[in-house]
């Protein structure tokens, strides 16, 4: 039935999923092993700084995720949140350059 | 060079584009009609209320929208955060159900 979906539905959905399916033990929240295994896995573009635990541990602060408790939706979300911002920073900074070589031209 | 990236960065990718080819003139915020507009082609299935002044207006207001001012890509993030949050509820309680099945069994 994907096929009813438009892209943007289908990325919401995918964003949901992957979440849902990083859970070994199809619990509402991750380990932190499971988080930083879903980030290598599935971000190795965007995040590269949670490879080691020290990253890791700053990237769950980052997220307000206190030591020892399991990683939220939400939390992934705030993550999910933060690249999002950047990339539309990013693309609308390639916009400008565009433009701005339109005028020049 | 889009198969270096992941389904998950795919999708943020979708989300951040779509709302960037939203906009007409290139600009960083959508116009409400330009804002109903991708709703209505983008999200079909997700959100069915915004076909109408009345059902925009409240979908506006809801987002925060201030009336007569453009939609940014923070207020669409809302859209967004709030569409991810009931699509994770909807499958917790799947897999819930699922639960439920198996150890009925």
């Amino acid at each position: 039935m994907a096929e009813q979906y438009t892209a943007l539905e289908v990325a919401i959905n995918t964003l949901v999923k992957n979440f849902h399916s990083a859970s070994s033990t199809d619990a509402d929240t991750l380990t932190a092993q499971e988080f930083q295994s879903m980030i290598s896995k599935e971000l190795p573009t965007m995040v590269t700084t949670a490879g080691d635990q020290e990253g890791l541990n700053k990237l769950l602060a980052d997220l307000n995720v206190e030591e020892g408790k399991g990683v939220t939706f939400t939390d992934f979300w705030g993550l999910v949140d933060s690249l999002a911002t950047t990339q539309f920073g990013l693309q609308s900074n390639e916009k400008q350059v565009k433009c701005v070589k339109c005028s020049l031209m």
